[in-house]
Order: C-alpha cells, then structure tokens, then sequence
C-alpha cells in the first residue's frame, strides 16, 4: 500500500510535469547559460522562462526583481544580511518569536556575534502576532523587519501586506518567509510595501536544492554569494539549471491547484478526528490558517510515539518543524502559543497537498483514534482524565 | 552532427550512472531526509553513502569531514568566511592574483568594506605562483591562505600541500578552491595541511546546484548558512537531495577516468594546431597542468571572435572563465601571467573530458587553421607578421 502522505510542509512530491521539464538540462542540454557558444543557449533561455515563471507565482513587477538562490535559507539569510549592510546606522531587526530557524538562528547569531538588537515579537495563544508589541518595537534604529507570511508548524497567516506598510512607517525594510505561503495561498508582492521575500521550490512541489529571493526594484542589495555575474551580480555561482527549471515549472502548476478542495479535505480530517478522540485541541488561527495544515495537540500522548505508531501504520506526520527535528523539547512554536505541556508535547502537524485523497483522509481517521487510546493507556499521566 | 563540446571546465554532461541514481529521489523517494517517518529513511540513507563518496574522491579521513553546499562558490565562500570569524586577531588573507572569481571577489568586499588586508600573491608568466612573495606575505596576522588547486584558465597546479605546510609554520588556516582539480588529478586530503577544500559536482560529471566543503576534523567552523540542523549544523536548509546523490555517483566514477588518454589527446590537440597554425603560444606551465585543459593565445585575432567561428562549425570552446564571459578585456588571469596584449585577446580555452574523442580533436585540428588565418586577414594590427 502507498503511504499517507501529510508531511507536505516538510517537502512534497515532485510534480511529474516539473521532473519532464528538468531531463532536458539532465542530459543533451547539459551546458552552463554563461557560455556564449550553442550549448549556453538552451539553458540561458530556459533561465528566463523559470525566472517569469517565478515572478508570475508571487506576482512581482518585473522579472529581474526574482534571484534564484540554493532554497528558502539562502533566501531568509541573504535578505537579513543585506538589509542590515543597507545602513549601518540601523543596528535593530524586529521578528517574531514564531519565525522558521533559518531565521531565528541567525538573529540569535546577529545578537550574539554582532551587535545586533533583536525584537522577536510574541504571538497569542492563537499564534496572531501581538500587534501593540509590534508598534512598540518599530523605530528608526529598525533596519529590517522580516515576518513569515504563513507558519510552518500550524499554517497561521500574518496579515503581511499591513506589517509592511507599519515598517515602512518607520522606514526600515520589510522581508517576509513565504516559504510556507507560496503555492498555498495567492500571492501578488507588486504594489505592496513587501521590499524582499523568499520562496522555496521543495514547498510547491519542485525540487529541493532550488528557491528564489524576491527583491523589489530599488531596494538596496549585497550579495551574499559573491564571484560570477550570474543573477545580474546577485547571487554568484553556476546556475543549478535543472533545479531552476523545475522550479519554474511548478511555479505555473501552483495557480491550477484547488486550495478549497484542500481545505475541505483537511476539514474532514479534523472533523473526523475531533469526533473520534477526546481531548485534542487545533493550534493556530482558525479564521486566517493555510488551506492545507492542521496542528493537532492531543493531550497525554507523546508525539513521537504518536509519529512512529502512524508511520507503521503508513502515515507519514511531523511532530514540529521537519528541521528542527531530533528535538524532544516543545517546539518555540508551541512555546510562543503557550500551549500547556501536556498538549505540546502530543502536537501533530498533517500537512496536505493536491495529491491527498478522500480515502487517504478516511485512512487517517481511522487509524488515529486507536493510537491515542493506546498511548493514553500508557501515560503516567492524567490517563483518567481522558480515558 | 553532435557539437564538438570542448568547454569541460565550464560544465561537464551529467553522466548517464548521476542520472540514473538521481532519478529515485526525483520520484518516489521525494522525502526529506530530516523526516523521521519511512519518507525520510531512504533519503537519508542515501546522503550517507553521498558523503563517502566524497570522502573518497578526495581522500578524507572521515566523511563528518564533508559538508555539502550549493556549488564550488558556495564552498569557498563558508570557507573564507570561517576562517575570518576563527580568531579575529587575524585580519589578512594570502591569495593569489589568479583565483576564480569566486575568491576575488569576496576578498576585493572584505578589503572595501570589511577592513581585510589581501596580499594577491602574483604568478610568473608561466602561471606559477611567485614563492618569495608568498613567504614575504605570511606572518601571525594571517588567518587564511587560500589558493587553488588548479587554475580554470590554464589548467596551471599550484603545489598545494606545500604551501599549506607553509601556513600551517605562521599558524594560518589553508583553504583549497580544488573545483578544478577534482576529478582530475588524485586528490587525497589525509594527513596534509590543508585544513578546508572546495568541490563542485558540475565539473566532474555531476549535477549543477550541488557542492561540498571538506572541513579537517578539529578546524574551527563557523556556518555561513544557519538554520536547521542539516549537515551537523554547518549548512542549514533542506538537503538538495538527488544533487547530492548525483554528486556521490560522480565521485565514484571519477577514478576510472583514463586521465593519461585525455592528456594525449589534449597534446594532439596543441600539436595538431601548433603544426597548423603560425604564432601560436601555449600558457601555462607546462610541467604541472591538468590534463584535460589547453590555453592557447593566437596573435592578432579575437577570441571572442575564434570562439563564434568555431560555434558555427559546432565546436564549443572558451575564452576564458565561462563565469565573467561579457568582458571584452583579457581575463585577470591572462593579465597576472603578462600574456601580451596581443596575444591574450586571442586566448582560447579547450577543455576536454573523458567523453572526448580522437575524430573530435581531430575536427578542431581542421577547423580551426582557416578561422585563424580569415580573422588575421582581417585585423588591422601586424597582419603582415603572420601571414
Ligand atoms: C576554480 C573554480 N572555483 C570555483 C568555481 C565556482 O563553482 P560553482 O560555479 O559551482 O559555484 C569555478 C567554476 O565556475 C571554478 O572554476
Ligand atoms: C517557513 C520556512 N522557512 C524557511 C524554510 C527553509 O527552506 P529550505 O529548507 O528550502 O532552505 C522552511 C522549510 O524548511 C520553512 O518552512
């Protein structure tokens, strides 16, 4: 039997149309666009399709405002290192205490290492940004502000288009992680105070190893990987053509996906799930959440217990964030919300994608209730109270 | 009919065996190696056998010792960067006037913006490096001396695990830009000075997007990209996973490269035109090149021009690094080896590789001849000279 699989904030499939347009630049067409003989031209001219490709999916202005970049942490990583080198006399950055680690790492560097003041700005117990914290923390010693538009653990949205005219207010950059929103739900940067925003391909079904950096006309910029022209100067390094192409190729797929088919699917899947196992709470902002994810907590089950029991069971779930796995602490994510113990420690993310099935989602309905029985049976804990 | 493709220092063609391993990880094993359901074991997997493979092509001691990026420029980024953040007493950095780009341009950065003294050691004509000069720069405040394997120009190879041992006696770091030179010559790291060393997959038959940064166990690091807890926490975001397997099955096939043939087709490439072709000088030093690399200046034609010529008869050569293509002046190579003006103009690069053929050397052995004696008829300077 092929897995369940709803892990897809984690990574998805690669879309076989996006695969069929990568082989091309896998064999025959195997040459570097720098070259100026034939075998550039091919890969130069796919580099230009990708590159609209990418612009259409966040509806940018112009396509030289889209950098390719090696994933989303370049991208996250870039932005904040050249916003900070834009004015030196700017020595704050303003967060959230939700942000993905490919950003929270670095400001934890930055303030360490650098000098740098960090204001990571709570959220509720729904996850929403507290907006007061936020005004308070904006001042002209703000260099950037980089919010995520969607989170990767329970999908909340941040009304990012807002957050950016704040920022702007004080005349500091705004950059947001839409890693997790790209492809989720509509984007369109042109027109918005958005300056920089960072997308990953292995999110939208594309390859990994492939993302893009956003970067809005006259916003001022320092590479981070410096040496070729590639990328106007912006990003040096030999273009990851395959991956790029990919990229642009599941960027046209992404507008065709039915984002409220999606949504009526994971609600089934959660209706079917509340009305089978007592005591589960859904994580996140119930009114602005993306289409496709649902944090459970269930209290008195331990979630990698409840991961392991699934995946024998060919379910594939996360417990948190994929990358910050290993961890048996609470996520930050959950920390932030001030999810009591008991339930963070039983957090389960279903991520969905096009592909997911009615039958998958039955499957999952199905298979859960008697997982959390069991491990409540086993817990030392409040077993009673939910029995 | 097939171009002949002799611009393998740009790019290689992917080998068919890269491919094929890459594909599983196109498809059905789509998982993120950082999962811990089913999805993710394959993947995971799939990285350990990567890492030895290129453990293998360079002769580490241990595969913790690699640390995969996003290409060669990547690699030598993390690496310089690394070295600066390792003890901030040291603020110089010893290279040579002939790096790649990707070395030059970070360090022309961190002299302009950073208040790094760059001592660019020069070479003489034959592109080998000046060793006095090199002594004279080393002293306690350098905290990295970074120098290539082989130049991508001319194929010239710097005796590099002498002159790590030479950093190592003014306690330097020594980092390797050996993106050239892996793949074509023995590489093995074990038990020499050389502290860090770059590599990327695209000039060894394997993917482009893909790299990887060897790291001596007890060198202290410091991660250019943070985030998740990929590569031990020295490269955070998402595992490009089928680049790197691609870049594994590359390494492994390395070895069997018959690199004696590719030298002897490579000399009967130099001596067919030689014989054919009045004013010809080979740049270089002869003694100790890459096999597969062959620079030849032609006085008093254009190589941009050569190169579109022979394009047109489905030859596909260089005029120096594919990556600063555009520039109409000598490459910075040309200029440190005091190739004269004349002569550099008409620089051209061939680069073979183990798919290159005797009919194929020998259809550029015909070719050529006639573009070089129209383009001199042509040129307004010393004509007279050569014809
Ligand atoms: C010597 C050398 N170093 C570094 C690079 C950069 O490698 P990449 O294009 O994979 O970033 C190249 C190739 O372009 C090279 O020839
Ligand atoms: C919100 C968010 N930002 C950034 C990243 C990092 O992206 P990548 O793994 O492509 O570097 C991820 C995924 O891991 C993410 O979910």
């Amino acid at each position: 039997m092929q897995p369940v699989y709803l892990d897809n904030n984690a990574t998805t499939r690669l879309a076989p149309d996006a695969l069929q347009a990568m082989l091309p630049f896998l064999t025959q067409d195997f040459g570097n666009p720098s070259s100026m003989h034939a075998m550039g031209r091919a890969p130069a001219r796919a580099l230009i399709g990708a590159r609209r490709a990418v612009q259409a999916l966040i509806g940018a202005a112009d396509d030289a405002e889209i950098v390719f970049t090696s994933g989303g942490t370049e991208a996250n990583l870039t932005a904040i290192r050249s916003a900070l080198a834009a004015d030196p006399s700017r020595r704050e950055i303003v967060t959230s205490a939700v942000e993905h680690p490919a950003v929270l790492a670095l400001c934890d560097h930055l303030e360490r290492a650098e000098g740098v003041t960090v204001h990571r700005i709570p959220v509720d117990t729904e996850g929403r940004l507290e907006l007061d914290a936020f005004r308070a923390a904006l001042s002209d010693r703000v260099a950037l502000v980089t919010l995520m538009w969607a989170n990767n653990e329970t999908g909340t949205v941040f009304p990012v288009e807002g957050l950016a005219e704040l920022a702007h207010g004080v005349g500091a950059l705004f950059h947001t992680d839409a890693v997790q929103a790209a492809g989720k739900l509509p984007i369109a940067v042109k027109g918005t105070d958005i300056d920089m925003l960072s997308v990953s391909a292995h999110k939208l079904h594309g390859p990994k190893g492939v993302g893009a950096l956003y970067l809005r006309k006259g916003v001022p910029f320092q590479p981070l990987l410096r040496g070729g022209k590639q990328e106007r100067g912006r990003r040096a390094g030999t273009e990851n053509i395959a991956g790029i192409v990919g990229f642009g190729r599941a960027a046209e797929l992404a507008p065709a996906v039915d984002l409220a088919h999606i949504a009526r699917l994971r609600d089934r899947l959660e209706a079917g799930i509340i009305a089978a196992v007592p005591k589960v709470r859904v994580l996140g902002d119930l009114r602005d959440r993306l289409a496709n994810t649902s944090c459970l907590a269930f209290d008195f089950a331990e979630g990698e217990a409840i991961l392991m029991r699934l995946d024998r069971a060919g379910i594939a779930v996360s417990t948190g964030a994929a990358c910050s796995s290993g961890a048996i602490e609470p996520s930050h994510v959950m920390r932030a919300m001030k999810v009591p113990f008991t339930a963070a420690h039983g957090a389960i993310r279903f991520s969905l994608s096009r592909d997911t099935t009615v039958p998958e989602i039955d499957r999952v309905i199905e298979a859960l209730p008697p997982v959390i029985a069991q491990l409540r049976a086993l817990s030392p804990f409040g077993a009673e109270e939910v029995r």
